[in-house]
C-alpha cells in the first residue's frame, strides 16, 4: 500500500488536548460518582450570552430566507472584517488583510502549507503544542528526540521565571518562522511594548516573519501592554497575526476567527505573501459558515461587544480567585491579571504527577505543563474558563490537597 | 525575508472560480443593468426549507442555554455521525470512521497533508480543480508546463464522450491516490458497479488508495447506480471517500461534510491511515461548529430528509428543462439526469471563447470547461443550482443565442 507521511509517523501518539480528555475519561469510568471540575483545557463554559445568541439565531432564521440565505462565504464578510479592523486594530488595517476563518488552529496549519516544508521555526517554550505540531506535519522538521523531548530543526526558545517568560530571541537567528504567542498559552504571559519593538526589529534584521497569536488580547487590562503586534512600528513588514473568538465570545464551539496578513508583507522575491495566502485558502478553505460570521458581527456591535467585555471580567475573576488560593497555599504562581491562564509550580513533582495527583485526589483537571514543551516541566496551568460555582468548588479542593 | 514557497509559486495565479467571479464583476460593472444569470459555480440559491433551518435555529438558541451550549465540537456529533451511517452507507461503517468536517474541499487539503509530499496523484481529466492545485500546494507535483497546461508528476485520466467520461486507469499504475468524483464534477458522469469494481481491482493491484468524492451522491437516481465506493466490496482497504451537505442540503455556506477513512486501511507499514487522520485532524482542524452539526442532524432525520428529497427534485428538473433547451439547438449535452451538471459541447469555440459570448450576449455566466483540465476544452458546464424562474429566463436567452 502507499507509505506512510513520514512527517505525520514523527509525531507523538496523541495531541495533547485529546491525551488529557482521555484520562479524564478513565478516571470518570473508574470513579462513576466523582465530579470532576475541569481547569484544564481553555474551554469556554457558556452559555452565550443574550445579545450574541440572538445574532446567531437571526442568521439561522435568515438562512431560511431568499434575503438572508447565503451560499458559498468566500473570504469573510465586508462588515465583520471592518468590525475586526474597528475593535482590534483602531482601523490602521486595510479589511482585505483580514481573512476571516473557522479560528486560529486552522489558520495555523494552512499557514504552515503556506510556508512548507523547507521553513524552520522558532517557538517560544512552553507554548501551545499546534504550532509545533503542525510544522513537524508538514515537513520543516527533523526526528523528535525522546532524550531531548524536542523535534530537530525547531528552535525552542525558553520562557521562565527568570526571563519574565519573554525569550532570548539570539537563538531564533536562522529562523524563517518565529511564533510568539501573547498573553501566553500557557504562561499568561505579556510581551510589552519594548519586547514586541525588539522582536520586530530582530524579525527585520534577521530575515524572518513573526507569525503572532493574539487569540488572548481581549483579556489584555493594563493599558501599558500592546494588544496586537501591529501596534509596533514596522510590524506590517515582518508580521503575520492569527486571531479568534473563541475566548473572547466564548466561541469554542461556533468557530470563528481571523489572519491579518499585510500588504507590506513580501516574500524574498518580493512577491506578496498576501496573494499567496488568498490563492491557498481558496484552494483548501472555502470560507466560515454564514450563520457563525453574522454571529461575530453580533459579537463586535456595541451591545455584544459589552458582553464580551462582561465575559472576560468574570473569566479574570475567575483567575483572581484562584490565584489567590494558591498564593495562600504558598505555591509559586504566575500570571492572571491579563490572562485567562495560571502558571503554577508545584515542587516537587513533575508536571504530570501533579496532574494525576490532582485528578486523582481532588478530581480537578489541569494542563501539565511539559506537555507545552520541556521548559514547562514541574508547572501546570490553571485555565480561569469555568462557572463561578465549580472555581469556588476547585478552590476548596485546592486548598484541602495542595 | 523569507523564501515564497516554490510550491504554491507553480500555481497559475487565480483558482478558477473566483476568476470567474471577477470576470462576472467586471462585466456587471461595465453593464450595470445588466441582469446575469449564474449557471456557472455550482451554488446553491436557497432559501433553506423549514425543518432544515428550525433545526439551525433552535441549535443556535440552544448555544445561549447551559444545557444547549457546546465548547470545543470534537470530531463531530456521535448522533450526526450514526445517521450519515444510516443515510449514506446503511448502517455498513463503524461511526468512528466517520469524522466531520467544514466540507469536502477543506478535507481534500487537509488529506492533501496527511499523505505528504512524497505521493503522487491521478486524476481524472477534466475534474474539480481542488485535487489537482491542493496537490500542487503541498509539493507532490513538477512544474505546470504551459504547453501542455498540466503538471509534472501528476497522471491525467481523459474523461471524453469516447469512454463515457470514465478513464482507463493504465496510466495510473504508479499513481498513490487516485481521485475519482462521481458523480462527477463538472461532467455529471456517474461510475456504474463495473468501472467500481475495476476501479477498487486496480487500487488493490496498485497498492494505491482511491480518494472518492460522492459530494454529488443524493443525485443518483438510477437504482443501479452505486452512491458510495464502499457499495463495492473490498472498497474499505483502498478507499476513502469525501462528502457534503451543501449540494444536497443547499448548504455551501453553512459548511459541513465528512470523510470516511475505513479501519481496514493500512499504509506500506501495516499501521493504519484512520489513526494518522486522526491526529493530524487534531492538530490542525479544530471541529465543526456545533450550530451547523445539529443542523445537519435536523437535514437527516425524517422531516429534513425529505425536503432534501424535494430540493434535489427541483434541481434535476431545472437540468432536465436546460437539457431539453440545448437539445433543441442541436447542442451535444451530456448528463444532467443523475447529477445537477450539464456537460456542452459548442462546436466552433475554446471553452473560454464560449463563456465570454455567453456572458457577452445572454449574460449568462456558465464555467470554461478547459477550467476543469485540458480534456475539458471546447466544453462548458452548465449548473442547475437556480431558482426555476432564472433557469426559464436563461433557457430563453440560450435559445436564442446558441
Amino acid at each position: 500500500m502507499v507509505k506512510r507521511n513520514k512527517n505525520i509517523a514523527k509525531l507523538p501518539a496523541g495531541y495533547l488536548f485529546p491525551v488529557i480528555a482521555k484520562k479524564r475519561r478513565e478516571f470518570q469510568e473508574k470513579n462513576p460518582t466523582a465530579k470532576i471540575i475541569s481547569l484544564g483545557i481553555g474551554d469556554t463554559p457558556g452559555p452565550l450570552p443574550k445579545n450574541i445568541t440572538a445574532a446567531l439565531v437571526k442568521a439561522a432564521e435568515g438562512m431560511g430566507t431568499s434575503e438572508g440565505y447565503s451560499g458559498y462565504p468566500d473570504l469573510g464578510l465586508l462588515k465583520l472584517r471592518e468590525l475586526i479592523n474597528l475593535r482590534f486594530y483602531n482601523n490602521q488595517l486595510d479589511p482585505d488583510e483580514i481573512l476571516i476563518s473557522d479560528g486560529a488552529k486552522c489558520d495555523v496549519g494552512r499557514l504552515q502549507m503556506l510556508f512548507g516544508a523547507d521553513v524552520k521555526i522558532a517557538v517560544q517554550d512552553p507554548v501551545y503544542p499546534a504550532y509545533v505540531d503542525s510544522s513537524v506535519a508538514m515537513g520543516q522538521t527533523g526526528e523528535f528526540n525522546p532524550e531531548t523531548k524536542q523535534f530537530g530543526g525547531i528552535t525552542y526558545l525558553p520562557c521562565n521565571p527568570a526571563n519574565n517568560f519573554f525569550p532570548d530571541l539570539t537563538p531564533a537567528k536562522n529562523s524563517d518562522l518565529i511564533f510568539i504567542c501573547s498573553p501566553n498559552n500557557p504562561t499568561g504571559a505579556c510581551a510589552n511594548r519594548q519586547q514586541l519593538t525588539e522582536l520586530v526589529a530582530f524579525a527585520k534584521a534577521n530575515k524572518a516573519i513573526i507569525m503572532y497569536d493574539a487569540a488572548y488580547s481581549v483579556f489584555i487590562q493594563d493599558p501599558e501592554l500592546p494588544k496586537s503586534i501591529f501596534e509596533i512600528p514596522g510590524a506590517k513588514e515582518v508580521a503575520i497575526e492569527m486571531h479568534s473568538f473563541s475566548k473572547s465570545a466564548s466561541f469554542t464551539g461556533v468557530r470563528l476567527g481571523w489572519t491579518v496578513v499585510p500588504k507590506e508583507l513580501k516574500f524574498e522575491d518580493g512577491s506578496s505573501v498576501l496573494n499567496d495566502w488568498v490563492r491557498l485558502t481558496n484552494t483548501i478553505y472555502n470560507g466560515t459558515s454564514h450563520i457563525t460570521q453574522l454571529g461575530g458581527i453580533g459579537v463586535l456591535e456595541d451591545a455584544g461587544w459589552a458582553e464580551v467585555q462582561e465575559m472576560t471580567s468574570e473569566f479574570l475573576e475567575n483567575a483572581r480567585l484562584i490565584k489567590e488560593a494558591l498564593v495562600k497555599k504558598d505555591v509559586e504562581v504566575y500570571a492572571g491579571e491579563n490572562a485567562p491562564y495560571l502558571w503554577a509550580k508545584i515542587p516537587g513533582r513533575t508536571s504530570w504527577e501533579t496532574f494525576d495527583y490532582l485528578l486523582e485526589q481532588a478530581q480537578i483537571v489541569c494542563t501539565p505543563g511539559s506537555g507545552f514543551g520541556i521548559a514547562g516541566e514541574g508547572f501546570v496551568r490553571f485555565s480561569a474558563f469555568g462557572k463561578r460555582a465549580d472555581i469556588l468548588e476547585a478552590i476548596t479542593r485546592l486548598e484541602k490537597f495542595l
